[in-house]
């Protein structure tokens, strides 16, 4: 009853991470009932794909083959932070607070999802550390047991190269109240306690 | 830092119902990384574009001027289903409960958000039901302020027709817990109880 290429489009629209079966119908009526969002979107698409690339040397995401960071000589390249996505690195840029390299690794280790070592870029890592030989790699990862567990094998994998390797402080988030916190998090919070004021 | 074209994308998927600004940036990044469903989602919303129209006669969305069910002489013409949105009409058609025809209005009444009377189909449905001579309409608005004050106002500019307007029953809906019921819910379902049985 509902037309085939509608039925394509919610389809399509329903593998977007966020939309369910549900909402990407709503999604496909708002697109149809608004034909001018459809055909922006639709030439947006196509922009992207003849333009956007993934930077050969840090997985990043840029309008060139190797990206804006990379190729940006005010950037330290004695420090690489190692982010399990692209918007884990926009979030950092965003908050303007690190200066050197990044490396992009595509996901983290998950046995049960069938991702190992091979499926994220940590070879093409080792690699970059062993030419650029920075001072530190800092693994940026997710405090989460797939993150940890990347954390730990990179930091094995590289050990040969005496690099220091370092993660951001576990703690409370700014504006956290005590009482929403999780037991993991109290317990580093308080075990890494630091002196006030 | 994102890439231009890629903002745009961004900034247009998160005009979709249901996709916020940090979902869109993850729908982006999903897409970007899996080149296939970009050029897949570019095709269809084409496609759509190119193939999809609004019925003429009743507001259903299909692939001809004027809609399978419009055209359907196995439908009663004696009975129209008036409903807010075309999903409504899927979710009816879905249930198979109803062999008539339909109005979709394109919205209700809603003063805060500024839409009256003339922004919905009200009068192409006064005009349907002066040409087609309807028995009834069923009124299938949402049993919301906004649906009900529709539904209202649509009785009252019908009246002269002297055309039966029903609406569904209100009530618990199956498989409801009483305890998780709303008052009102509650309430109407009480004073309308039927013999058990």
């Amino acid at each position: 009853m509902i037309p085939q290429p509608l039925q394509n489009l919610m389809k399509h629209l329903s593998k977007l991470p966020g939309l369910g079966p549900r909402s990407a119908q709503r999604a496909a009526l708002h697109l149809i009932q608004s034909g001018e969002s459809m055909a922006t979107l639709q030439r947006t698409l196509l922009e992207v794909a003849n333009t956007v690339q993934t930077c050969t040397a840090c997985g990043n995401i840029g309008l060139t083959e190797v990206c804006h960071i990379c190729t940006d000589t005010k950037r330290s390249p004695t420090q690489i932070c190692v982010v399990e996505g692209v918007d884990d690195l926009w979030a950092i840029e965003r908050a303007g607070i690190f200066k050197g390299h990044y490396h992009v690794l595509g996901g983290v280790i998950n046995a049960m999802a069938g991702v190992g070592p091979d499926d994220i870029a940590l070879a093409a890592l080792i690699n970059r550390v062993e030419q650029m030989r920075p001072d530190e790699i800092i693994l940026a990862l997710g405090a989460s047991v797939d993150g940890q567990t990347t954390a730990h094998l990179i930091s094995t994998r590289l050990a040969h190269t005496g690099v220091t390797i370092s993660q951001p402080a576990r703690g409370l988030p700014i504006g956290a109240e005590v009482d929403y916190m999780d037991d993991g998090t109290l317990s580093v919070a308080f075990s890494a306690r630091q002196k006030f004021g």
